[in-house]
C-alpha cells in the first residue's frame, strides 16, 4: 500500500496532465477550465484509496475509471451553476459567468461523455460491473439534484427527507467511487458493498460539515464568504435541524429571520447573525458536530465483519480524518 | 431476415412499453413525454435493421442498446431546445416551455445516463466496443451542434463547413446506430465500417432533404410551418449554396432578404416568399436533391466490397428509400 501523500501525488499528476480535444474551443475550454480551478479531489482520492487496499499495480485501468469520477462530478457542477444562477465556484467565475449558458449546457453535456469515455478503460472483464455501478450512481446524483431544487419550495423538510436528498446529491457518488475503487481491485463483493456503506457514511457527514462551515467557519480558511446558505434560505442541515426543534416563539422568530431581505450587505449581515444566534441558542451547531461523529461511527461499522485487515481499516480511517480536519 | 413492418412492430412495442422511474416526477416525466411525443425512429431502425442483416435473434441484447440510441437522440433534442430557445417540437410544445429550462437541463442530464443504462444490456463481450462506439458518437453530436451554434455568427459558411457540421450533428448517430447493430451481431470489422459509412451517407442525405422541405415541403404533409429556417437565417443547406452561387447582383438580393424584418405575419411570409424565388432562380432546389442523390449513390458505394449479399444490401436499400419517400 501507498502512504496517503504518494496517492495525493498520482491524483495531482493525473490531473494536471489530462487532455481534451482543443477544438471545438468553446466546447472543449471548459472542461480544461474546471479541472483546472481544482477542488479537494475527494471522489478520485477514495477511489485510488480503496483500489490500494488491495493492489499497488497503479496504470490505466484503474487511473482513468478514477478521473471519470472527477470529471462527472465537475459536470454536475457546471450544470447547477446554471440552474441555481450561480456566478462564483471555488472562488472563480462559474462556466456559466465566464461563457454563458448555452456554452454551460453544452460543455456540461461533452464533458458527462468525457467521463464515460474514462470509465471504458476499466478492465474489460470488470466493465459491465462498473458501467452499471456509475450509471446508477449517476441516476442518484440527478435525482439528489432534483430532491434539492423541490425541497426549495417546500415550507418545510424533515431531517429524513434532507438525508435522503443529501444521500442521493452528495453521499451517492461518494460511496460509488470508494466502490468502484475496489471493484477494478477485484475485490470480494461483500467488501465491495463494505466500502460503499462506508462512503455513503462519509459522504452524509461530509455534507454536513460543509453546511456547518457554511455558516460556522472560518471565512479565511473556508475559502469562500460564510453565511450564503442563511442568505439563500437554503434548507441546510442546520435549517431543517432548527426547523424540526424550534419552540413556537423559536419557529415564529425562525420565520421572521427567513423573510428578512437581503438587498444590502448590511441587511444581509443582520440577518446571518440573527439566525446564527438562533442555531446556537437552539444547539444546531453543536447537534450538527456530533451528527457527523455518528456518521464517523457508523462508516467504520459498515466495515466490520467485512474481513478488512487492521492496516487496510486504518487507510479508510486516514482517509476519513484527512476530510474532517479541515476547515474548508 | 424479417420484414420492414415486422422491424417497425418491434420497434413499436419498445417504444410503447419503454419504462422510468416513477419518482421524482419533474425529473423522469419529461422523458416519458419525449418518448411519447414520437419521431420516426430512424437510429433504432437502422440499427435493428443492420442488426437483422446477421442475425434473427431479437432479445434484450439488442434491444435496449437500439433503445439507447433514441433515448441519446431524445436527450440531445431537450438540451438543443433549449439553447435555441424552441418552443414546439413535432407539433408539441418542448420540454423548456411545457415545464421549465432548469426541468429541462436536468431531465435531459437524466435522459443521457438511461441511454447509457440501457446500452450496458449489450453482450458483454461486444460492451467495450459498444461502449467505445457510443461515447465516439455522443461526443460527435455534441461537436455538431456546437459548430451549429458557432455558424450562427458567421456571415458566410462553406460548402465543406456546413457539410462537417451536419456529419457532426446527424450524420454520425445514424452512422453510428447501424454500426452498433452489425456489431452487436457479431459481424465482420469490414461489415460494420462499410455500414457506418452508409449509414454516414444517408445521414447527410437525410439532412438535406430535412433542409430542402423546410423550404420546399408541402406544409400539410410535413407537419411543420413552411419557411421556419427562412425566417431564422438558418444556414441551411439552401442557404448554404445561395451564399455560394449567388452572382454579385443576387449576392445583394440574398443580404436585403437576410435583413429583411420578421416582426409580423406578412412580413414573415414576404421574406419567405422572396427567399423561396432566389432559391429557385439560383437552382438551389434542384441543386439539393441531385446532391442527394449523390449521397444515395455514395452510401450504396460504401457497401460495395465488403462482402454483403444481394439480399442484405436489398434492405439497406429499402431502408434508404423508406427515408426518402417521405415528405416529411
Amino acid at each position: 500500500m501507498f502512504q496517503t501523500i504518494e496517492i495525493d501525488k498520482i491524483i495531482q499528476q493525473c490531473f494536471s496532465s489530462i487532455s481534451f480535444k482543443p477544438y471545438p474551443e468553446n466546447l472543449y475550454g471548459p472542461l480544461r477550465y474546471m479541472i483546472a480551478i481544482g477542488g479537494k479531489r475527494i471522489r478520485p482520492r477514495l477511489c485510488l484509496t480503496a483500489y490500494n487496499l488491495f493492489s499497488d499495480k497503479v496504470d490505466n485501468s484503474i487511473l482513468k475509471p478514477m478521473m471519470a469520477l472527477e470529471v462527472f462530478h465537475c459536470f454536475t457542477l457546471i450544470h447547477d451553476d446554471i440552474m441555481d444562477n450561480s456566478d462564483r465556484r471555488r472562488g472563480q467565475p462559474t462556466v456559466r459567468k465566464k461563457w454563458n449558458d448555452n456554452v454551460a449546457i453544452l460543455s456540461g453535456d461533452v464533458m458527462s461523455i468525457e467521463a464515460y469515455r474514462l470509465l471504458s478503460e476499466a478492465p474489460s472483464e470488470i466493465l459491465p460491473a462498473a458501467l452499471k455501478l456509475f450509471n446508477e450512481t449517476a441516476e442518484k446524483v440527478c435525482e439528489g439534484q432534483q430532491l434539492d431544487m423541490d425541497f426549495e419550495k417546500f415550507s418545510v423538510v424533515t431531517l429524513d427527507e434532507y438525508l435522503k436528498m443529501i444521500g442521493l446529491k452528495t453521499a451517492a457518488l461518494i460511496a460509488g467511487s470508494g466502490k468502484m475503487g475496489a471493484l477494478i481491485a477485484g475485490a470480494p463483493n461483500k467488501v465491495c458493498e463494505a466500502i460503499y456503506d462506508y462512503g455513503y457514511q462519509v459522504g452524509i457527514a461530509f455534507q454536513i460539515m460543509d453546511d456547518y462551515l457554511d455558516t460556522f467557519g472560518d471565512p479565511i480558511i473556508f475559502g469562500k464568504n460564510i453565511g450564503g446558505d442563511i442568505v439563500h434560505n437554503k434548507k441546510s442541515w442546520l435549517l431543517v435541524y432548527a426547523l424540526k426543534s424550534a419552540s413556537s416563539e423559536q419557529a415564529a422568530e425562525l420565520k421572521r429571520i427567513l423573510s428578512m431581505p437581503v438587498d444590502s450587505e448590511e441587511n444581509r449581515n443582520a440577518k446571518i447573525s440573527r439566525m446564527k444566534e438562533l442555531y446556537v441558542a437552539l444547539g444546531a451547531d453543536t447537534a450538527a458536530l456530533s451528527e457527523i461523529e455518528k456518521c464517523h461511527k457508523a462508516a467504520f461499522d459498515a466495515l466490520r465483519g467485512s474481513g478488512l485487515e487492521q492496516a487496510q481499516l486504518e487507510r479508510l480511517r486516514d482517509y476519513m480524518n484527512s476530510l474532517f480536519n479541515r476547515k474548508r
